[in-house]
């Protein structure tokens, strides 16, 4: 989940997994509370109107405004970002009979993505992923869809560029989209998102690659701790898509009223996807649990290297100090000290017992 | 579970995952035995009767006044604090009709969570669960709901406040509950339960935060101790909510005849919040897996820099004293000792070892 | 498996998890021969006959005697201790109408449990378990119940007192077991055997305390030893008490001829404490795991704390002694030598050498 | 697989877990091919002919000799050993109308275990293992069965002993094999094959327990590649005996024309066997993963053992030598070298040293 | 995924298991766009046509010419490699019906392998493996493969030996091949793909044994890089094999209307090979991993070797040098340097040390 720039607290930057539901425990269900931060400064609806002939875009100031507008074309866009003002999510739910579970599931923004059938509309709840980059983490939003006939109403945390290709395609009036109805506009949307799953993975696998390295040039701390990081990272990731495989199966197989068999076999598209997105996430937590083996391995082998030059110092002059030393002792009667080549000769000795030691470890092949 | 401040003798105040059996054990299935600790001096009972229009909260003296409230209002809360005195269990258990095996049930406090249908009534065992920050560990406390038509009777093991927001929402006139019937209120109640494991959630999310940086501060072994302490919470907590996925799910599903159809979604909602339990368990367990990994790989790399120190100090030293002992042998001949500047040509040549292996070192990047 | 106390050989007192076939391999199915050891002298018989009214207990010499109890009982339960007589047997099940194969499963004591319908009668094989605290280990042996229409047959490997407190409430006139037919009397049976997995799961977890607390004094090889041992102790457990939970499940689910419907609440009790049971393995063989890599842990920081004591003394004596040995060499000129301080000044820049060296592992936290 | 002791190159006798097709590949399907070695000179047929009434063995020279003894006996029993003459399969398949593609899979030694339904037969892949004591490991040879009304027909790759006792019961006229049909003698070969698996599991247990001993005499490395290697075997033995599960439990299910009822407990028992066989594995697996981490414990104890040793030695010489250091250094003005009784008053002090040194191990266990 | 010798970048030489989607992201579905690199200068289409009469090859330079080999051939087989020219692609699915999604799979070449049934046309997409000896990695290419009444079309990145020997077999008139339908022609290529997938077993197989023996022989990182390469590659093998399974365990199940059920048995044939490749892989993989746990043990039993090694050096001398060191000390008064066999006795106390130690290090089989 993404804290902005603009947390005051150094503390609440640290990005959590769980999200606090403090203010919501002890209220009794039913009561319209926005759970998460506040994360723009006002909410924006924008609505989107079209048909094959016409298509509008309107920055809707009045919710009542958008009722006319569903009369006017065939498929009605409506998109709210910012959930804080709980009083817009209430009327545009009076507005299109939207249940109040529903309404506090949109509020809920820690939720666990679901669909559910309510008969006159569909409710779905997604999340969006990001990568960023600076931070090297994956922000979260949670993306709430409501798909009734002739309308979709989605719920955004912040604004975003994520549904930029589908506006284009809105505004195109060649495009299928324009042809389609209302589920179509719904697929079209969830496909954006799933396919910003596919350019997180790309922003892993290229992670993943840079880290290969790095961790190879040295085996520090910092590296394991990036790798670490990373296998969390893959963790969150698994969490957010496994339920979407589910539901998205869900849609392509349950006859639910307000999607027409003509868009199953595009759901079933998306379904493919995300096996694949899940897939690959799998092989990327392998591959990761293999450069931590790795890393461990490579600890393992430079604490071996570093032991193998200890010993190869200490036990050469170990016994060359020695010799040393006995020549270094005081005793009155020490024949040897005598002799005139005596100093000659213990350096010789010295020297062969090193090459002795030399040859022994390159035997072992040590170096 | 919880073993309070007042167990009087200091091997008691061993935590244990598997409740003694003891008592219970050889004797004929059907005697009302209560197997666990005897958690509060006095079994306490309170009762609610509301309907839309009134609320009365009595402490019950006497089982029998419990038959009166029943009459009077659409809906009865019997609560009862305390299992020890059986008596009182078995009164209940003739006044409502509750099974002998259901008594038995109440009475022995390491069931397993189940929920079990006697047509008259639906019979809920649940664990309460809450987090002692003093002893950083999740205390246990079971928790049997019976449900008949109009009725609902809790059975705890010691009083506690889990219940207060359902208590107040019943003096509320205008909440829900009051309009609604008494399979609403065990809801309600599982509902309060549910929401205190989310509570215990957050707490764990902020022992994990601590422990992450303890740990990195030192890889000490109390740090490594804290964070398998956590482990075991987590085991023993995943134990305790996973079975209950099992038991709403089942209410959702099949057509119990004490539970409304009315309030079907709102035991999904329970379910979904159970799933994500579950999930962010596993999330967390996951994450102490990578801490422990990382625990390991930050002592395997201490060791390395204590021995890169070691190394380092030794191999430089080890041919430095070495030459040192040889110009302090007593030789008679040995002619370097007499060259004037003899002492500090040796002097310069350990300056160049010494700076060789330095370099040697840095190409390495020991340092 | 046990093995008993009076086994000859040294060698045959090793515990095996597999019971030798050899006798019964390249028999052709049908003979009658006893798989295991034989485990008691004599094989004996003891039958209850018992209704409402009266309760028999009788040793029985002849065979034939049993057909006279049944007659004259509502229920009729056979005892056999010891299975080497295979004539016995034979007998038995030539009285009862005992199939072949379920006579031959009843020999071989290392059957898989299991249930078996055979319309006429219902077989079950099961294994009770017992902690032997000497050895600090499970024993096995098989149980073979045949459950028929107002008879049941048990075979036992040797005497014990598991069914003591069945036998108590035969004896007693006013116990359920009076009242209620054999298949009652079978859940008794079954439940005293389960009742003692969760003696052995207590002796478990008692044992896991004893080892946590001798493994924190002191990470020794033995402490590791007794932990695999327990681990060992553990997959056995579970795999003996796992086909149990298909066995039970079977026996509530299905319509078997000699179980009454009126029972099935009871097995299905036997369900619940069976799963518990499994359960409460898992968690414990979590815990060893757990236990396992906090011994590795406080193994490899024992290790760290010998490699740091060992680089503190040896980084602070090589340069001091290195510095003697510089004014132990026996050059001519050697300046310092004859400065009158010189030997107090090398003291005391030794003595801030070692102060520097302190300084430097207190900042690093060494000690 | 076995390759015997005839294979000419060192190379060859390399085990392998996957038999090479490369012969195969590249062919269009249908074409008779012998994958796999030649185990055998030649190809060797046995027919057994039976009924209650007479049995005959013949050695069969000319396959056509078969049909003659299929019409005299109401069993017919063919047994070809060696499958490089793929001359005789295709003779035998036109005799008995057994499909191409089966032939085929009567040659591919590499085939997984698996049964086929052709209706006027049934076709039976296995594998026969067998301990071989020398190599310590298992060998693998393909059984093929053709099971058609009145007649078996059994491939393996070479003569073996393991039918020995279905060829004794053929000839006892006593036995239940002569009473019943051809599905019955199909049984007892495929009991005959798992209990040869029970013969393994037996030597397994055996081989566990010496390497057991010979593991913690001395962590050598040797003693880990023993476990090792057991490990591959548990590999390659569970994946052999995994299929064969699917496939008997399909035989006691489904209705294969030429299994008649009455057979379907035989092979229920086979079921159980299996199930036993595999459970054992399991266990065993486990108990070798836990020799593996004893293993790695005993050898980090075993450092940990060095290193303290060496600490203790290195640590108390270390400041000892310093000292004598610091009194062979010459400056001129030492005063304690004239001191009378300087040198023994060092000498106490260095033992004083040492014992303190001794006391500090001594009270952190060290020895 | 294989990136030939001609990519001009050394960056792209890394090989990626994801494959960018990039230039298709944003994109509106249903747009022919070619994911994945241009892997031949040229799309080179041919066309084989047959009957049991006569075979053709065509080199085919306009599409339109496929029409006229279809009438007059009761089998077409046209084999497209190169997917970068958009244009053919479109232009084939035009004149035989192709939906635009089925052109978009073929065109997107980081598909997961699937099959999907479009009623005229059942579309396949495979991944077709080779083994890369010099870089020791298996290089992946996609197949689609388009089969409807009387025709298949196959669809590959770059041309290559795979279909050679289903070449030879459309030439050879007597081959089966020329006797059946369509969907044969899809079951011979299937199993020329999946007959594919054995070579590279054995080439793995032959690369694990190499690497056993390299490794054994010195515990280098490089040989751990290997073996984690190895796994990597596993890991891949695996996740592009594993959906096969379900794929053509779906056409033999499920009724296709291209699929005539004499095809069904060959269809099984490949799905048993799958089956096997899977289990093939998950031994190798259980394999690996063994290999790298003994990899670890034998570079913890190198360190233990160093370290024994270096004890034994380093407590032998360290005490010898102390006496030296002592008897190097300048003490006025010290008695035994003036007894005349004082240096030869401190000798021989030195050697009876030395002795000593190498007893103690014998008795504990230190070498």
């Amino acid at each position: 989940m993404s804290t902005g720039n603009h947390t005051p607290h150094k503390k609440r930057q640290k990005k959590r997994i769980f999200r606090s539901r403090v203010k919501a425990l002890g209220q009794p269900p039913g009561s319209l509370i926005h759970i998460g931060e506040q994360k723009v400064e006002q909410t924006g609806i924008t609505a989107f109107g079209y048909d094959e002939g016409q298509a509008v875009a309107v920055e809707v100031k009045n919710v009542e405004e958008c009722l006319g507008l569903k009369e006017r074309f065939k498929v009605l866009w409506i998109n709210v970002d910012g959930l804080h003002d709980t009083a817009v999510i209430g009327m545009l739910g009076e507005l299109f009979g939207i249940d109040s579970l529903t309404q506090e599931d949109i509020l809920d923004t820690g939720q666990r993505p679901k669909v559910e059938d309510f008969e006159r509309y569909l409710f779905l709840s997604l999340r969006m992923l990001d990568f960023n980059r600076e931070l090297n983490e994956i922000t979260q939003e949670q993306l709430s869809i409501v798909l009734g006939p002739g309308y979709v109403i989605t719920f955004q945390e912040k604004p975003g560029d994520m549904f930029e290709p589908v506006r284009q395609r809105i505004r195109s009036a060649a495009s299928k989209l324009r042809k389609h109805d209302a589920d179509f506009l719904a697929y079209a949307l969830v496909d954006a998102v799933v396919d910003r799953y596919f350019s997180i993975l790309e922003e892993i696998e290229n992670r993943i690659d840079t880290l290969d390295s790095e961790m190879m040039a040295d085996f520090s701390q910092e590296a394991f701790n990036a790798l670490y990081a990373m296998k969390r990272e893959l963790i969150i990731f698994r969490k957010t898509v496994w339920p979407l495989r589910e539901i998205i199966g869900s849609i392509t197989r349950e006859d639910f009223d307000v999607v027409g068999e003509g868009v199953d076999p595009y759901f079933r598209d998306i379904y493919d996807h995300i096996v694949q997105v899940i897939d690959t996430i799998e092989v990327f937590r392998e591959i990761v649990n293999g450069m931590h083996e790795t890393y461990l391995a490579g600890v393992n082998n430079r604490m071996n290297e570093i032991m193998k030059f200890l010993t190869m110092i200490a036990t050469v002059f170990m016994p060359l100090s020695f010799i040393a030393g006995i020549y270094g002792m005081n005793f009155k009667y020490m024949p040897e000290l005598s002799f005139h080549w005596g100093y000659f000769t213990v350096l010789g000795v010295m020297v062969l017992i090193a090459i002795g030691f030399m040859v022994y470890y390159r035997s072992r092949k040590w170096f």
